[in-house]
């Protein structure tokens, strides 16, 4: 039994400034997901969501995305056990963007790659020394292979 | 004069764990991204950019976005003097969403609304009280008739 509604988009002041639910995909059905640390901060993850992810998201408290390079529902976790929980969910303003606060399980990563943040990486600015990105984490939390195997990277060139 | 270059997509190794910058945009030509606050990690937009808006921010360490509402270029503050100066740029496993940490003019606000946050609303969840959006924020920032006058809002519906 759903505990929250989906409603329908009916004025810019209700999306804006009520208090009803009346979320918005893109052409593509999906709604991008911001997901932080909820004690750093930190950015761990930009991931996609469908009506259905969200759903399932806010039914059981635990992020589910839809993965887009494997085009089907995504939770997280589910091969890692980097299951995140979630503390907190917030929507936008015009309702087509969504930020999760949540608690990792396990080792505390969210990134395929092995690190804690998919965002381990600075971009190097205007009169800032250099021209290259730079690593903001030393060293991986977990090694992807032993936990993913050979299954596909999810990264598209 | 560009500072920075962007990179072809030659293999994944490189995207992932490489420290060259070879972002990718959708099929819309645009990347999402997640804007914080510096000092209080507080998620205060998503926006986008297309190649010529990252490129800016970089070059200027101001954030420009792309409207998608006006499909224009969009200087951030160049109407209400809400400019958010770029602490800090980075990007994801593989470089498809951007995160800036970012100090914010003025009233320090950054939502349309007049919020500090676009999030200004928390969506309820298994277990917790309710079924309505609730919000975060007792009182806005700024009044936006008097900052934007009668321009189109952007929430579209």
């Amino acid at each position: 039994m759903p505990i929250i509604e989906f409603h329908p988009r009916r004025t810019i002041e209700e999306v804006e400034e009520g208090n009803i639910l009346a979320p918005k995909f893109g052409p593509d059905s999906l709604m991008p997901c911001i997901t932080t640390d909820h004690q750093t901060g930190e950015v761990l993850m930009l991931g996609w969501m469908d009506a259905n992810a969200l759903r399932l998201t806010l039914e059981t408290g635990e992020a589910h995305y839809f993965s887009r390079s494997r085009q089907t529902l995504w939770r997280k976790g589910a091969n890692s056990g980097l299951v995140q929980h979630v503390i907190e969910a917030r929507i936008d303003d015009d309702q087509d963007a969504l930020w999760l606060r949540v608690q990792v399980a396990g080792s505390g990563a969210s990134c395929h790659v092995g690190y804690r943040s998919c965002f381990y990486r600075t971009v190097p600015m205007k009169n800032k020394a250099g021209t290259k990105l730079r690593f903001t984490e030393r060293a991986k939390t977990f090694d992807p292979i032993a936990t993913y195997g050979d299954a596909p990277n999810p990264t598209q060139l």
